[in-house]
């Protein structure tokens, strides 16, 4: 996960939720990418420290446990760095240049200068941050599917040009899907830091509330006589990832019928998103900044330890050890 | 220097002789570059190991001396592969299209897939080679003054984007510029490896003198009796460099006035060589390849600490560190 600052709602139930789900039966590796926010954030760095504390605290809160998985700081393991540039050599631009993505987020990201050697490079990156725990598994939405295909093709191709004794270092991981529920903003918009549009996991009950009085609702339900539809209304969105089926169905049956307002329905969206943020905020408060870059260099250390087993194999395949 | 096998007369006179009268004068850093022959040979690594003892040898026969310079092995030294990720993500793309050397280099090499990602980073791979130990100085030959221009231009954006309490932490070096006497191979063309028409540092006395009687001479002097011209001959090219004043002054007049024949001129020539080979042969049969690879061991250590320095100024340039 990219150090963007605070988490939002999004994160959480498009790839937090999930994590602390599969950090009990899995040996899970999670880290903050801080070199990949380099890639469209090179010109300005002065956030970096302060996102990836705050990314730090997010996950401790939603309930990430050092003692279940590994956390840590991408830049803290120089063996990212080692295996991106071995990957460099072994792959032809044209397989970077056809990514998707690729062009896509610079025509999205038209007010940055993206036009950079590093953000051309930057699905190696991700094959180095995957392959150099030689996982099973890589846990993550539909939208990166394209991407763990472009890293399962670098292993293949690097197990084609190098084996050790035989054997190939880099197994091919496979995608383990993970929900992502589509969860609007206040805007009705996807949830995202970029639309400003977001519910941060650090909103207090009071900002929640707010948030929810000013949210976009059933565009066709303009006077509160009027009928509305909640499979049309971002709120009614909202209540089906977050609220109890009972609520969801007083939902349906009072919107439908006008026999509730959207002061009403916002006021139980709101619950239901307070009772999610409040043990998350309740365990993120248990932990200073410090105390959470402490769990992160811990976890660190752990990686660097990890990763470095791998890049071993990968010399000594690549015939560049003694 | 690439470890492309054993080391010949040109690489001797274009490189490591400059080397070896500057190692007296300069803290000097020269290292085996194993990761950019990847750029070229990352479809069969095989013989770079060898190639890497071979190139040691070499050097250590030359002259250079651990004892007044550091000696290391660029994979050894994994703050390149850092240094060089840094970079990517503050390099446009065009900068790295524009060295005049990148399609000329796949043109040349048209039988091998130049296409990569790291083929066409590895400009930066070298400024990151060279930054990495923040010089005054980079020793090298006109060919190579281009690359250390775009050097210089990295450390200029780094040093815009990024400073250490006000401070430029990557200072742009300075050209030292070299002589690189032109040295005519066997065949009358430039002295390269890839030509086939080099004289070894390790060859004996025989194979020189046999490489020196097969040796192409001036066209124009067919016959025994005709005069020739030593400014036209690859051999008269061969005594400017290596021959004494004396012996030049011979060649030129008995070519001149037919004189001398070919076979007498190259027998001088031959002289010539022994004499600048014998000693470096000598040095060389001092060593093993085990105890060769053990000081670029040891100096692949101290060239890591130097590193280790930069690398934490660079990042906390970037404001990565805590």
């Amino acid at each position: 996960m990219r150090p963007t600052g605070k988490l939002h709602l999004g994160n959480y139930m498009g790839a937090l939720a999930n994590w602390v789900a599969l950090q009990s039966h899995y040996d899970c590796y999670f880290f903050i990418a801080d070199l990949h926010a380099l890639t469209t954030d090179y010109a300005d760095t002065s956030k970096i420290r302060e996102n990836i504390e705050e990314v730090a605290l997010d996950w401790l809160g939603a309930g990430l446990d050092p003692e279940k998985c590994i956390l840590f700081l991408q830049s803290r393991v120089p063996q990212h760095d080692q295996l991106f540039l071995r990957f460099s050599m072994i792959t032809p631009i044209s397989w970077l240049e056809r990514v998707p993505t690729y062009k896509e987020q610079q025509d999205n990201l038209s007010t940055k200068d993206l036009s950079t050697f590093g953000f051309l490079g930057y699905p190696l990156l991700q094959a180095a941050d995957i392959l150099l725990y030689q996982p099973q598994f890589v846990p993550v939405g539909q939208d990166q599917v394209v991407h763990v295909e472009l890293t399962r093709e670098i292993a293949r191709r690097f197990n084609q040009f190098y084996k050790l004794d035989g054997r190939e270092v880099l197994p091919e991981p496979q995608v383990l899907l993970t929900p992502a529920p589509k969860l609007p903003g206040t805007d009705g918009r996807k949830m995202s830091k970029s639309y400003g549009n977001t519910i941060q996991l650090t909103d207090s009950e009071p900002e929640v509330r707010q948030k929810l009085k000013t949210m976009v609702t059933d565009p066709a339900r303009i006077r509160r006589s009027d009928a509305g539809d909640p499979d049309k209304c971002p709120v009614g969105d909202l209540h089906k990832v977050f609220s109890s089926p009972d609520t969801i169905a007083a939902v349906n049956q009072g919107c439908r019928s006008a026999g509730i307002g959207c002061i009403e329905c916002k006021g139980w969206a709101a619950d239901a998103l307070v009772r999610i943020l409040q043990p998350i905020q309740q365990r993120r408060a248990g932990y200073s900044a410090a105390q959470a870059i402490e769990i992160i260099e811990a976890g660190s250390l752990r990686a660097r330890q990890r990763a470095a087993e791998t890049m071993l194999q990968v010399d000594a395949a690549m015939q560049m050890l003694a």
